[in-house]
């Protein structure tokens, strides 16, 4: 089939959010003849069916793969490598294997591990959603002005990563190329430090709320509450970066706690400009977070 | 006059957005038969009176604080000793000054020192808006809802405190009461050390962007965007906290690096269920800090 976006048969691991708004897009879009919806329960099999998220389903995951161009596995993260290890003997001679998970090293490791040298693994990552939600939330059109991120190693096929690639854009995603490791640090830079960094200030504010009760968080201004908002969301996450991420979140917060310290000895400096300097840049760094998603 | 809010003559130096409010939300209140506003530019105290925040005005601060019963400072932090040395020598016996400092340990020891055993000075710190924007800015219910701050220490009059207290609340604001250093500290906590953690936040986010053009902060998730938000401020706070809150902000940074590096240890270890009650607790006191403004 050349370079095009296009897979004849497109197989899903795990039709929820993520699996069924990709089934969802590629028929949309035409980039398939076929979405074969494989999982372990059909009653939310047949949900996914009725709403076009798949054409067909079975339980069977070596029958579901066996003539798929393209297998995407969007189970959790702790089940990807085991689901791969479970079907790669059914493969189709050049078929394509992806999968969705929020960490990647351990995951492309494995895969490419489990696969060997037949079939093309590529690890990817669609910044949309999660995976939690179910297929009752999946849309055609979550994937669209979203990031997302294919992470190549060494043995990655590079036509296989090209076609992963137009797939990506033609349901409508910016996508980014880096490796695994280079992933993980980046989005432990960016969703899971910012996470531990609300815990860790939630928790320093309650030892000064237990000395003054009720009227530290009283006084806690917006900058306060921007920083903790993210402390709302489901503790799922944190099981995640637990099982597969904890290696680069470790790496970002120690290059965190130097950065604060370094901070800190200009503060203490009493260097005025250097201390202004500081926040001037932090103000033009923000303005580029702005600009960069204009 | 006893312990009513009401404050016969009010002198208020430096009327800008605070001291402009205060003064219209005394006279809207009818807390005071006269507010006198002191600055050193003739056309802009013009305008707080045609603005109803004052009813009178001179340059003079010894004629400006002479007939008053309350003297409020309103001056940027650095101004407000040299400012009340300059009219020590001219208050009312009986009178009492206050100030609306954003930092509070130094204002407070060296307001006392000049003032002396004379006239009674209690610290406060209003928290609405910032004293850069101008009496345009200014309005009588700037304070409703408003946590007011005030910061005795072993010297202060009780009666002066009280006559604060009652005077806060009379505009509208909760009253709360805390010593000079743990205001400082507790500031530093919910307001200074988010700037910092965004600061820090972006300069390493950044590191990564050179290696990426274009793709780390187009990856930046809401929690990412929410934790550096309040980089978009004016870098004016950082000279406040340089010239007089450094010590408290250190001392709240040194503690916050120890709860991160506590936490990494957490993560490092492996044990999942200690990492999935380190969030679920940082959920609880989220909820706590959102209930605590209702």
């Amino acid at each position: 089939m050349g370079d095009e976006a296009n897979f004849d048969v497109i197989a899903i691991v795990g039709v929820g959010l993520i699996g069924g708004s990709l089934g969802m897009a590629a028929r949309a879009r035409g980039l398939t003849k076929r979405v074969i919806g494989i999982g372990r329960n059909e009653a939310r099999l047949d949900r996914a069916k009725q709403l076009n998220a798949i054409d067909s389903y079975t339980l069977d995951r070596s029958q579901g793969v066996a003539e798929a161009d393209l297998v995407v596995v969007c189970t959790p993260v702790r089940d990807i490598v085991p689901n791969i290890k479970a079907f790669a003997g059914s493969l189709k001679e050049g078929a394509i294997v992806t999968d969705v998970g929020s960490t990647k090293a351990e995951v492309v490791s494995g895969a490419e591990a489990v696969l060997g040298a037949g079939p093309h693994f590529v690890g990817g990552h669609p910044m949309a959603g999660s995976e939690a939600s179910g297929v009752e939330a999946a849309r055609p059109d979550l994937f669209e002005g979203a990031a997302y991120i294919i992470t190549p190693t060494d043995r990655t096929n590079l036509s296989a990563m090209r076609k992963m690639l137009k797939f990506a854009k033609a349901i409508g995603a910016r996508t980014i190329v880096m490796s695994p490791e280079e992933h993980d640090y980046a989005t432990a830079l960016v969703s899971h430090v910012p996470h531990v960094l609300a815990a860790a200030a939630l928790s320093i504010a309650n030892e000064a709320e237990e000395e003054h009760p009720g009227d530290i968080f009283s006084i806690a201004a917006g900058s306060f509450r921007d920083l903790t908002r993210v402390s709302g969301s489901p503790p799922a996450l944190w099981r995640d970066i637990c099982l597969s991420n904890s290696e680069a979140v470790a790496a970002a917060l120690l290059r965190f706690e130097k950065e604060l310290a370094a901070i800190r000895e200009v503060i203490e400096s009493g260097d005025c400009d250097a201390v202004e300097n500081l926040f001037k840049r932090a103000s033009e760094l923000r303005e580029m977070l702005i600009r960069s998603r204009e």
